[in-house]
């Protein structure tokens, strides 16, 4: 497909909303062709500046009239069995937010009818598999460098869950993130979970025990430990801890991806320029072309580029000379002030 | 301008060819239409693969027959100059890496013609600017949180450089963008630089001294003492220390931003999943949309979902019981096979 | 007492052998009467060097003929309850290194046999409550300045152990540092203990699972997961992470106490530097004095003294003038040669 | 000599005190004999609970009464060179906290006294020789491991200083133990020092320019440069990062020796528990002896000893059984209450 993937959300709100800005200003390839919401004022807010989108508030009616090859799926759980059979019938690619469906038999439902289309359509939003360091953990585990794993500790902390949140949304929203971590990391299916609870915190609401403590064990001998806790307070935190046969490895920190092996702690230092400030790179070519398409510029201008050339000179010449050098620039131009 | 910004990528070496693949895989509306080398072939290999884009040897030419609206300018410096010229008579938009030209007096001849233009078009490529870290940095001298800044430790350490590799280049190439750094945290010009050599690294090619200490006064009396190492072995580093009033900051380290300040040292816990996770989101949707265009799925699948809500029924289970909960999956049908 | 306290050690083995050198050598107050050890070769060896110590082969002969006050128990630990026995008998202070006996009935025999003589004799060698950073832990928990503690996750991990090693050792050698920990900490007692088995290391001997995970719940609803892993192969590692309602708290990693807590992660920064030098002071007193009662000085001595003068004179010149100024030292004198 | 070693503190002030305090509660082989202050009252208080020490307001009458065989000078660095001078009359062996003597020419004198006499008796109080990470930097630096030394960069900040405090006592008090540092570290003596200000601190009391920046050069070509802060307001820390041909060491930060080689930043963890576990070991055996002395304990009971008996049967039956064990300990006797 040489054209732009166009994509109906369905789901305006803080998730939806958040989603359609990511499409629109950062994921290459991808026009924002139509929202979806059942509040017709969201859908048209959620569109606001997206040159070519349309705004609907039904789905069907939506995948019908504008002509999208791919669907994100925002809205509540309970509704995207429903959302999900649609874009099925339309073989359109879905981009769905866990949970797949709120409940295992329904789940089980959209496998069998995107097995008889033979053809895997739908991605569910498991985004931890993007970060970064859990990739690199998975490379390490899968390539055994410090011999098999053998354990799994985690901690999946949120800064505060609003009342009425209960023990079952728990797992739900949070665990199940682990649960696919952990499936993820270690390539194998779950074969058994047990839930712990002790003393709860006071800032946990009604109805609720917070932390809980969710025990795991793998098909393949894992044992994984997580801490759930979604009244932390102190901030978001989501930390895995990996023990293998001869170090272990730490991730979610605050000091990226650490490693404890053959006597040492510590982490890797960049190799070069090119990985050190790749994230830079991209964030300067992005401003810098969303700029000219205004036509202007509002990174380091000319101007700094012959200050820098001067100071240069002035450094090359303490370097011959071995004393300080002073550094006299012309005026600055009016074009370049602050 | 709501259609793609056209660019034209002059010069195809290692540079230019990583910013042909970023501004064609990453970076959101842009194109690349042309790319020009002096070496024809050269020029050719960056283009493939990419629908629309031609390859030339003359920049002048390529502007002309390509309809670009902008230039990225990623050859050797000695032909920045004409490259900005023939830019500049275009009226194009222009990011050109560093150095803007190969000395001062040639960098004020640009600075001149786009004055003289009375519109900013270009933009020099100290991408440091856009890093993370550094831009922090500069929201706490600015906000003088910490107080006021009044020394700025900073290194700048590289792995190797080939034979060959002179004092001057230590300059022009390194401690370039540590001017820059200086001048972009200050926001002060620099007034003196005073360059001191002790002993040498066996590494130092001939003719090298290496390390290399750059002392640098601002206009408004920041010291500041730049390590330059071009030969440091052990990795890339660029790191800054910030000495404020009351407290310090450590960037570019292992650790992210680190703050020293009111009898603390460390770091920020993230306020929540959004900005946890913000770049795993963003590799979630660029990796869908990459292979949605393919018409196939590469991330998490329907089956993933389905065997996380058979987790999930399990742990609400175990937390209503108290005990462990085996989990059961109907078989894995073929189309999720790995 | 203002006599030094005359002690006995029973048991000269490496953990024995270590603390007679340990009395001898460090602690302030003490001096090494007695050492105990079935092999008699083994007892004279471990009295070389200290003045007035005599080396015996049965503890109550020993207690008898050395007139000791006290008494530091190394043995193994079926032969503890003996030995306890005769100290109890003689009323004499007991260091105990852990177990206090080999079973939960025997140690409840000691119990008893102390509370009959009515004071507290026996110290039993947990010294992990004697390590600085759970102390402060300690002290964080009792504060309630991070709220209520909720949980804890410990990790026992040490490189080796050797064939023959048993699933049962790792409960009484290891875990049982954990249980003292736990209840040091809480300041409650344990209610009940779960020990789970996942896959194993292959470095684990025959007979042995390794690692083991400890779930242990205190009688005011802490839950603690321990870590216990025998073969961990990268070095000696013991952590503990305690989860509060506000925040986090992280002991025996690399960095010293790390808090997380009100968005911040961290730890503090010495204030003063007498805390942070004061190892430093107690270490260059006890050099001093060694060297002093050998009539000696090995530390720094006046030359150092007198250059250190000069760089002062040069700094504060350098100071008025601005500019460098040269050091010029009187010639070495050969009592100060290296 | 198998006595203990007879010490005369002269100085009882805020410094005085706290070496006394040291050497008589933690300083092995040591006794306080006497303590000599100019304020009578001040001396006598410093003995209080020091059985056998003497308080005097004048040296060399304690020297004279109280048969020390060493000294540790303690007063204001004006009174330094007199003391000395009485000290070496009489042989002792000396400990005089820095300076030496308050200037260069009369610190000479007393190189010339102590040469004259043919014997090393003086120690000069530059205690950061004696702190665990400067020792072991100078061993990386003696051994090459990481190649030779090429720059040190040096900070030295202190939480604040009163009013009067002036520039040259920034080089007399915290810029001395730099110079004394850089020595020790590399072997070398100092060829040449320059200072730089540039902005100063609001916090920095009138006439003192802070922070200031110390550049040295040693004999053999090492630069290093040194931050000096009086006021940095946020606490006290000292730190060295050594540059090497191929790696990078920091000391005194927050999270022990750091190293930065081969394309890996980190530390050392610990090999055994001997090492982790050293100082508790040390604190234990302390606090065990200072509590015997008085007929007591304070630690670990027989009680700690018994319920961690009972938690291992526990454990070793729930690895039978797979199963959770409950603890059931006797009623707790009074002897151990809390």
């Amino acid at each position: 497909m040489s054209e732009n993937l166009r994509v109906a959300v369905v789901g305006a709100g803080r998730m939806g909303a958040d989603h359609i800005q990511r499409l629109h200003h950062r994921i290459k390839g991808v026009e924002v062709a139509a929202v979806v919401d059942v509040d017709a004022w969201r859908a048209k807010e959620a569109i606001e500046g997206i040159d070519g989108a349309s705004a609907y508030t039904d789905a069907d009616i939506a995948f019908e009239a504008s002509g999208v090859h791919a669907v994100v799926v925002a809205t509540p759980g309970h509704l995207h069995e429903a959302i999900l059979t649609r874009a099925l019938d339309r073989d359109l690619q879905v981009l769905c937010e866990k949970p797949l469906t709120h409940d295992a038999a329904t789940s089980w439902n959209v496998v069998q009818s995107e097995v008889a289309l033979g053809n895997r359509r739908i991605q569910v939003g498991f985004m931890r598999r993007y970060d970064h360091e859990y990739r690199q953990l998975r490379e390490i585990i899968q390539s055994q460098e410090l011999g098999r794993l053998l354990m799994l500790h985690c901690a999946h902390r949120n800064p505060q869950v609003p009342e009425g949140y209960s023990d079952s949304n728990t797992v739900a929203e949070a665990a199940v993130h682990e649960f696919d971590v952990i499936r993820f990391l270690t390539g194998a299916e779950i074969a058994g979970v047990h839930i712990r609870h002790g003393r709860s915190s006071q800032h946990a609401g009604k109805g609720l025990r917070d932390p809980q403590q969710v025990l795991v064990e793998t098909s393949d001998g894992t044992l994984a430990d997580v801490e759930v806790f979604m009244n932390a307070q102190f901030g978001y935190q989501v930390t895995t801890e990996a023990v293998f046969e001869r170090g272990v490895i730490n991730i979610g920190g605050d000091a990226g991806i650490r490693r404890q092996a053959g006597g040492r702690w510590g982490g890797d230092v960049s190799p070069g320029f090119e990985t050190r400030f790749q994230a830079a790179y991209d964030a300067e070519f992005q401003a810098w072309a969303d700029a000219a398409r205004r036509g202007t510029v509002d990174g380091p201008t000319a101007w700094d580029g012959y200050a820098a050339a001067v100071c240069c000179e002035a450094g090359i010449k303490s370097q011959a000379s071995g004393v300080p050098v002073k550094v006299n620039l012309h005026t600055r131009p009016a074009l370049y002030s602050a």
